[in-house]
């Protein structure tokens, strides 16, 4: 057999995820692991827990990041929240609003689907019209920034007409946390799961999630179990909220808690609102630079996530070449599309660490040449010194 | 707010894990992030497969390591094996017997529970007896290695008895995995799992599964859908044996895979059976030790787990007095007692990593300074020399 350490290259990840991570964060998981029921650590969980309060900008005592990735907090929200035979109104306009509907079903509820197309923001008025139609629906789910195609839509007025509807909101905030304004407490989010792996500059593997006190209310009155005893927050409540009298559950992953921590103090360094901006001012760089080189976007500008573009393929290029050569030859990753969305879009994520100016001009300059070199229709010569410009300004 | 970076302490780690991880392991962990669909990680995940597949001593295509905690492996098992109705027999002799009871009821089996006494090893005979009484029976589940109480049951048998009256068999083998014997192809086991922080010296966080061709065969033939999403292996195959062309389900935890890899290149380094042999050898040290001391065992000798080792708490004693006395003075930490047994046992482990001389030493030299200061009934000035004897022999 006799194989030997993985030693992996450097990239630069400019794809949906994961993304580049910070250097800080990779030194914070190679610290010495501690017993998940140390003081120390302890004391760290709790750090943890108000650090996410401030990134998700929420008072919930029930903040937290779930021990596996962002699709186990994506099923820890529905399955806590849903009991069999629950209407669930599910709102989708990408690849993560089917998941959510995946999710529904297999809990023993009843998806009501309201679609949008893909690459468009979630209607609110499709939404209105579906809790008139079911006004036995529990509960509301939809995603706030889609992965499969850089949609954003407005929470803050899905959420409000859920709760005119008094149904409970689950929202996917998986691209969208650290990079454009989430507001649990002030838009009346019930509950939210994210990712590290995105715009935190983390390592991928874990999943903030928060809940209101009315969906704690609900997880606790359950009258059914939760299906999944991993997933229990009735049981991971006792870990992650005993404070210092914690009840083991499940053994915590330590060191990738260490780099959550880290991601997080960091954050805090710059400030949430800068973060935003950040994102923002970066995007309208590297949009000035792709529409030079001639691509277009897919989603209209008022409904576009700064941190996830999605720009059309041009006619007659070879996509999978194409991201091929960019590793390659530069080291680059860009993200394919998904779904329906396979093999007509790029999806170029700026989140955390990697939105930064050294990785829009090396995307803009890697994309020009391997595009030019075969021959595809684009404009030369003009790209980099657009983006320039949007950077200096 | 204003929280400063993380600085774990470094401690022994002697408890029922997460075990000491080798710095070599934490160093991979640090290494840069690349995408869960890089071609280059691809080729990784396939070593990590092949890997596994050495350490569980199988050639099941369908070996790989579960992206969260090992009690979500226990629940990949249970999900995807057990259907609506059907019957299991739980073989309980600890805490984890219990979670799979949980397990069971929660993806709306039925649990037929046999007890043994904690601290002993499942009876065969009371298996047989079950499986006799119940020859509706679909699935056996039992704990190899109970890390509650340290007792090790006769895999073999209880899977050869399962397989005569037609069951499956799901087994724990958290906390034997690479530390005693785990031979999946020769015993029959049809679906097992283990965790990575324990007898791997890797950080907590994943948890390794296989399963037999009988039991990917029922998974595929499933009447009902896998109730977890995450969880689900008829799509995890799809990402984890996908080959070349791998389909996205969930974003792999790419830094926690290079620890395992790392920790299981180890393995292959040391060679499976010089561990086994490691960890029998240095049990016998400790166990000259800590009898020397004074103190006696839970598990008859020739049930006893080597590597994870319950002794009766002195008549007398305060239990976290003295855990919290040798954390603080000594930074070593020993695991309290779980479930019947807490407030009773310490759970010594000599797991991976944690399984050295020096481990060995500190411990006992550790456990005699503070227990002889509070004034316990134990004997001083030679349980170091009895250890030593047996290590230099």
């Amino acid at each position: 057999m006799a194989i030997s350490p993985f030693n992996p290259p450097v990239r630069t990840l400019m794809g949906p995820g994961p993304s580049d991570v910070h250097p800080r964060i990779l030194e914070a998981l190679s610290r010495p692991t501690i017993g998940h029921l140390d003081p120390a650590f302890v004391g760290m969980m709790e750090e943890v827990k108000e650090l996410l309060q401030y990134a998700f900008q929420t008072r919930n005592p029930l903040t937290l990041p779930v021990s596996a990735p962002g699709s186990a907090g994506m099923e820890s929200c529905f399955a806590n929240l849903v009991e069999p035979g629950d209407k669930v109104i599910v709102c989708q306009n990408g690849v993560f609003g089917g998941r959510m509907k995946e999710n529904v079903e297999r809990c023993g509820g009843q998806p009501i689907m309201v679609q949008d197309p893909w690459g468009r923001a979630v209607d609110p008025q499709k939404l209105e019209d579906a809790l008139q139609a079911n006004p036995d629906a529990r509960l509301v789910a939809f995603v706030h920034a889609e992965t499969s195609t850089g949609a954003q839509s407005d929470a803050r007025t899905l959420v409000e007409l859920a709760h005119k509807h008094d149904c409970l909101t689950i929202v996917d905030a998986v691209t969208s946390l650290g990079g454009t304004p989430v507001k649990v407490d002030e838009w009346g989010i019930d509950a939210i799961y994210s990712g590290t792996q995105k715009c935190l500059s983390c390592i991928p593997g874990l999943s903030p999630v928060s809940f209101s006190e009315a969906a704690a209310e609900k997880i606790k009155g359950r009258s059914h179990k939760v299906q999944s005893w991993f997933l229990d927050m009735n049981l991971v409540m006792g870990y992650w909220g005993g404070g210092a009298k914690r009840a083991y559950h499940h053994t915590a992953p330590v060191n990738a808690l260490y780099g959550l921590h880290e991601s997080l103090v960091m954050l805090q360094e710059e400030g949430l609102e800068n973060a935003w901006a950040r994102h923002a001012a970066n995007h309208n760089a590297l949009k000035a630079g792709l529409e030079a080189l001639g691509l277009s976007f897919v989603v209209p500008e008022s409904e576009r996530l700064p941190q996830l573009n999605a720009v059309s393929i041009p006619e007659g290029v070879d996509d999978a070449a194409v991201r091929s050569r960019l590793l390659n030859e530069f080291n680059l990753e860009i993200g394919a599309g998904l779904g329906d969305l396979a093999g007509k879009v790029w999806r170029i994520g700026l989140m955390g660490h990697a939105s930064r100016a050294e990785n829009i001009v090396l995307c803009i300059a890697a994309l020009e040449a391997v595009l030019a070199e075969m021959g595809a229709p684009i404009n030369t010569g003009v790209a980099l010194g657009a983006a320039q410009k949007v950077l200096g300004s």
